[in-house]
């Protein structure tokens, strides 16, 4: 596995993801299927780990997991007048099925706002039925014309909540709720990955949402990547389904709901955010592998005394470490140290006869390659080393990744100066333009307001493309 | 909540069932879509504990998880001779997608061989990729008459392993690992369901195998449920799809491949092997919700003073028992108990004004119903009382459904026998017949050879149907 197999990033980034892809195994092209991929087991077992972090916090949140029909009936989607305009383009159809032609095709998910709303307008009666609170993990397909492993395919993965309330503020709760204490918490602590919190303008948000809420993330490209969105959907679904409930005052009233989704598009969020030139960078937390085991030995006599240290060593991990010793034959120290590099584990320990007479082992960073990274430490206490290890990794991406944003972020004073910013980073600029306006900007720069962030000047200013004044900042960004 | 709305089961078993299902709010008919179910969120929480309880095993046994496309290119299906006939008839197809007609269908997966045998066409090349142990957690489709929710529906979900070796002897031992260590142990250990292990006959084996092994269940009609089956594929498949490595001979070889199953079925297995006339009756060991605490009290005074106690009892529990706390305000502690029974959680404790002054509990037993599953303890040591009942339960329940096993297998020495015996349960019979043979039982009786069990009688015997001297025993019973 030579290294010289991935591209520089400062070479040519894009190419840099897909080498990443290929040589960490995380996936395969699936050619005969269109826009498809297989997730591999070390690209699949990053998707466990944030189903696991992300299904806990839905849980703590109050939600409880269903599963809904993966077919819809194509007269479904029409229910919702925007909401057909933005997915019927990109549905799969079928057609046929047991042998005949239907009367009425079928269309793949694309999203499940509309065949939920069909079986939560039989569920919700009354009052008391609200919030229902429900979260899926499925597969969706989009039929797609171009493809990018995790960021762009036909068929992906992801969870979706929808919910229903009684009243507007609940569901503008809720909506909220995921995004932070569900989406960005994630993201933040597990991820490491900081996102900007914000508002989709009206041009950006979901077909046939009220408002859009979404976390954006920043690549080492200075790209942004959408990596979640949490929809208010008003009372269009409702309205649309026949969700009704009777209130308090036994008054039938339409319902308030929501939706909420992120996607294996996170695994792609993950490798661009920490990954280098050697390789996958895996944060700690979210890693499937924290640590790996790298026994050195030339006879059958240095293997024996080794391979007995190293399982002694590692006796005390199981339960508190996810940890794997590389103990094959065939393969070379160097070859593995390549390998496990490449594959993003976060620690790599390397143990040989020397060490076993010392008492010590050599411990190596992902996140600090080479000899930077490298330290001799004794067995003795070595379990927490690693655990303090791990967590200054996991601290030290995060305050990476945070710093980089922080450098490739400009406040723009003109059209100029947001031109010349898009090409780095996000560009944070006072608007007051119309929808038109941004889609001029995006045929021009290729750039798209990705939020009206959270954090808001205090101080008025003039919108960099209509010269009016406004209080209000948008964040600008080439988006993957 | 009336109880009358559940049939007994001795009036019309099959009725029972839906009732259940529907009661204990397990799924919803998705009439929208044919043949297919929502799994509500009661009846999802059983399935994701079922598949916690088998991903561990597959993980211990040395499998990873993978993710393929859903779609499979229609003419894969053709290239396995057995294969096509067998699903051909039930699959569902994607014509048109994207807005265009597609130049070549796609089925929806019904099982995954064929695109997985595509992939792994391309990835195993020499005998050091083997063997390759895989597993995908996904949706299938078979296009179904009729509908029994879990049981039988058009989409269901399922794992659905797939492995490549490079002897025979390996391929075969895989099948019988999964079965043993993974399927047996599993419905044996957790959801308290004895099974009946042995192997498919040539009629009933799965389209493309070259032996099927199964795990046959009895429900409370006597009739057998297929549990699991793990399939020895031989080379059928790695010639179809061209699946060849290099033997340590430089030798290229086609491999060995396997595949195995099991699906949202096991939540049907569940409902009838242990619940009763009362609801659902769930083990406790797979019970989303082992102990639900019902306060009593009459005013606000009482009620500050039992949830206090409540919260106290209730402290120690976290982490340690998955328990619920039904402090809804608006409902008798009647309706509340009629619930959780109808819902199957395995222990009842009430917690009185009464008890507090006492400083006890009344604890019930939801596998005894009425008052001889109930008992008045000791707040002190109840945590361990608790966890005492419920292994007991779990205990009782496997040794119930085995009792009932035993009791409902009989060994029949003619035609005649078989007839009678087929009407209450399993039939052991000695057996030297043909496939028409068995064809032949199978339109006459509606009873089907469920499979050649392991335990296999000492002596020879005479074939029921061809008096032929014969030492094989085989197993038959109707089925669902």
């Amino acid at each position: 596995m030579p290294k010289d197999i991935i591209t520089a990033r400062a070479t040519d980034y894009s190419q840099w993801y897909l080498d990443i892809v290929r040589n960490a195994d995380l996936a395969d092209y699936a050619e005969v299927v269109r826009g498809c991929i297989v997730f591999k087991p070390t690209g699949y077992a990053i998707w466990e780990a944030i189903q696991r972090g992300l299904d806990e916090r839905i849980k703590a949140t109050g939600h409880e997991n269903a599963y809904f029909p993966l077919l819809i009936p194509k007269s479904f989607l029409t229910k919702e007048a925007e909401h057909v305009e933005g997915f019927a383009p990109e549905v799969a159809e079928v057609t046929r099925a047991g042998g005949v032609e239907l009367t009425e095709p079928y269309v793949i998910r694309p999203t499940s706002e509309t065949i939920i709303g069909h079986f939560y307008a039989q569920w919700v009666h009354s009052w008391r039925d609200l919030p229902l609170l429900i979260n899926q993990w499925a597969n969706v397909m989009r039929w797609e014309m171009r493809t990018r492993p995790f960021l762009r395919t036909s068929e992906f993965l992801w969870q979706e909540g929808h919910t229903v309330h009684a009243t507007e503020a609940e569901a503008e709760a809720e909506t909220l709720l995921i995004l932070n204490d569900v989406y960005t918490d994630f993201l933040e602590k597990e991820m490491a990955v900081p996102v900007m919190r914000g508002l989709k303008t009206e041009k950006e948000k979901f077909a046939g949402a009220l408002r859009t809420y979404t976390i954006e993330a920043m690549m080492q490209d200075g790209r942004a990547l959408q990596a979640g969105t949490s929809h208010n959907l008003g009372q269009n679904f409702a309205k649309a389904f026949d969700i009704k409930y009777t209130d308090r005052n036994n008054t039938s009233q339409f319902a308030w709901t929501t939706s909420w989704g992120v996607s294996t598009r996170l695994i792609g969020a993950l490798i661009m955010a920490h990954s280098d030139d050697e390789g996958l960078v895996l944060p700690p937390r979210l890693a499937p592998r924290q640590v790996v085991v790298v026994p050195i030995y030339r006879n059958d006599d240095e293997k024996a005394l080794v391979l007995e240290a190293v399982d002694r060593i590692t006796a005390p991990w199981t339960g508190r470490l996810r940890f794997k010793i590389d103990d094959r034959d065939n393969l070379s120290p160097g070859f593995k140290y390549n390998e496990w590099e490449l594959k993003g584990v976060p620690v790599r320990v390397e143990v040989g006869p020397r060490d076993v007479e010392k008492g010590s082992v050599a411990i190596a960073r992902r996140d600090v390659p080479g000899k930077a990274g490298k330290e001799f430490v004794s067995q003795e206490g070595l379990t927490e080393r690693i655990e303090e290890l791990l967590a200054d990794i996991q601290t030290k991406l995060f305050a990476k990744a945070l710093a980089f944003r922080e450098d490739h972020t400009r406040t723009v004073a003109d059209y100029e100066e947001l031109k010349e910013a898009i090409e780095t980073g996000f560009a944070r600029a006072y608007w007051a333009g119309s929808r038109a306006d941004e889609q001029k900007i995006q045929d021009e720069l290729k750039a798209t307001i990705r939020a009206i962030p959270f954090d808001q000047p205090e101080k008025e200013g003039k919108c960099i493309f209509t010269g009016q004044a406004t209080a209000q900042q948008v964040v600008f960004a080439r988006a993957y």
